[in-house]
């Protein structure tokens, strides 16, 4: 029998700063109900789904940004999504900022069966970035101050998901670009990666060598080896637009396990993509080029875990072997 | 002062097996005689350039397949390729059989000085394939019958390439799939990643998820998001065309650390391939957003070298967190 699964990602416009969490949940809900009108039984939004990307905003004393954090989920303000996935028995991927009962900061994201059970949590791992104010800059991106890094590592679970159990686990933006990440999902067998974005279209703090028009290549790129190296889907998706006169870029996608990408959003406003997920693609490259227990050589990796920054390599002179 | 480097790929056309190492070596020494009418300061071979790719041919007798593999470098038969680097000052990267004296069989390359010195040698680490004959295969692919799994590690070495000094690696084929292989590199600051290939343009194992027109997209989406992610130039170089009978695809390329292709061949014969290639982009991703000291997370990555094949998920149960 074949495992299949009707896989929506929602890309959302921007979020004003001024815009309170009812009109982004709003937005949602109808692109929820949208998602059940095209037969989708999973909806993935973006990173930081329910406000603006608030760390371009400096705040010297970080309680001064606690109004950007979720304490609970479901609050008041999301009740509405949660109503929406018992009504339209929808799974959805969300990603926002999450503040501890005792105080920590994490840029999270769940993923929430219909009855409203939270499924996995995972918290973002690379968080790029600086966390002091940076005069220099153009745009400040403090993700560094406003977050700790993700203490969950990269959790994978088998779950239902539609009429089927997918293992699923997910990324947060940055992340996408580490094929670390990529890879302990994949040895997890994952066969699903969400993964929400918020990335500028423009590198403000280009040196000369990175054109704008890059950007969306290296974002679809990283996840599409991502998928093909790894023999998993992904539903990469952004927030996107003009968010307080900065440019997100969109151009979310759906990918498969041979990095192909299934959808595409187009726009810079809610837009919602969808595709028919053959789980089964997963075995074909897991089985062959890349069974890992066959084919892999962990010793020769250890530089990987065994250091964090680069070494300069030695100097090659003249006569000695 | 900036950093630049002429960089030649020379795609090679099928070597028949009927043929000897003097014909391959005479078309090699013509490429490199072109590569120095371009301006070329290097010149990048394929993967076991001096014969057919013979690993599709099986031998129950290893030792029938002796005379495949090079037990001195140079040869009489390769003299000419040393003799031409040093009259066209040109260093050159090659890939071939190696035998060592005491009967250890590696798929290996090497980056030959202008001089005729050795400057780094590297054996393949991800050898695909199987060791044993396999009977239901159209096509068999020996490689882990013909060579051990290479014992040097993924090394760096700076070294004089062209006017300038540059950190050089290798890959040899399929390690191109293998992140990991990219970031042993990266880690140790790589600039230029020479590469070998002779991969098939069919997959005669196909069970019904890969097209076949994907095989070169996975080659240079591999290449790609290595040099992209790991902030280093690439020369991925193909033996292509019928080969006994058995069709390699070509499309080697250079591409640059922004993971853009910069030179492509389009034939599937002898081609040479030029970029001029400015060795400061890669401060760029390494400054910024690859910065591994400031941005990669270890303390995640443990399953990479902890564990060689992938394990099952926890399975999810409503109720449980």
């Amino acid at each position: 029998m074949s495992r299949r699964l009707v896989l929506a990602a929602a890309q959302m416009g921007p979020i004003q700063k001024a815009e309170g969490r009812d009109v982004a949940v709003g937005r949602m809900v109808r692109l929820m109900e949208t998602a059940h009108r095209r037969g989708a039984e999973v909806v993935v939004f973006p990173e930081l789904a329910l406000t603006t990307f608030f760390p371009r905003w400096y705040h010297e004393d970080l309680a001064e940004a606690d109004h950007w954090y979720e304490t609970a989920l479901p609050s008041n303000a999301t009740a509405p999504l949660f109503e929406a996935a018992r009504k339209f028995n929808i799974g959805f991927h969300l990603g926002y900022a999450e503040r501890t009962p005792d105080g920590h900061r994490f840029n999270t994201a769940v993923y929430v069966h219909p009855s409203g059970e939270v499924v996995l949590k995972y918290r973002k791992v690379h968080l790029p970035g600086h966390a002091e104010y940076e005069p220099t800059r153009t745009v400040q991106h403090l993700e560094k101050r406003y977050f700790e890094v993700g203490n969950l590592g990269f959790p994978v679970v088998r779950a239902p998901v539609g009429e089927t159990s997918v293992n699923i686990g997910m990324m947060i933006c940055n992340d996408r670009r580490w094929p670390e990440a990529w890879r302990v999902l994949g040895l997890q067998q994952v066969e699903l990666v969400m993964l929400g974005y918020n990335t500028p279209s423009l590198n403000m703090e280009n040196r000369g060598f990175e054109a704008h028009h890059l950007r969306v290549f290296h974002s679809h790129l990283s996840i599409q080896a991502g998928c093909y190296q790894n023999a998993c889907f992904a539903a990469g998706v952004a927030k996107a637009g003009d968010e307080d006169g900065h440019e997100l870029f969109g151009h979310s996608i759906i990918v498969n396990p041979q990095g192909e990408i299934m959808a595409q959003a187009t726009s810079w406003g809610d837009e919602l993509i969808v595709a028919d997920c053959d789980l089964g693609m997963c075995a074909l490259g897991r089985s062959t080029i890349f069974n890992f227990e066959k084919h892999r050589r962990t010793e020769a990796y250890g530089r990987i875990t065994a250091q964090t920054g680069s070494v300069a390599p030695p100097e090659w002179r003249p006569g000695e072997r």
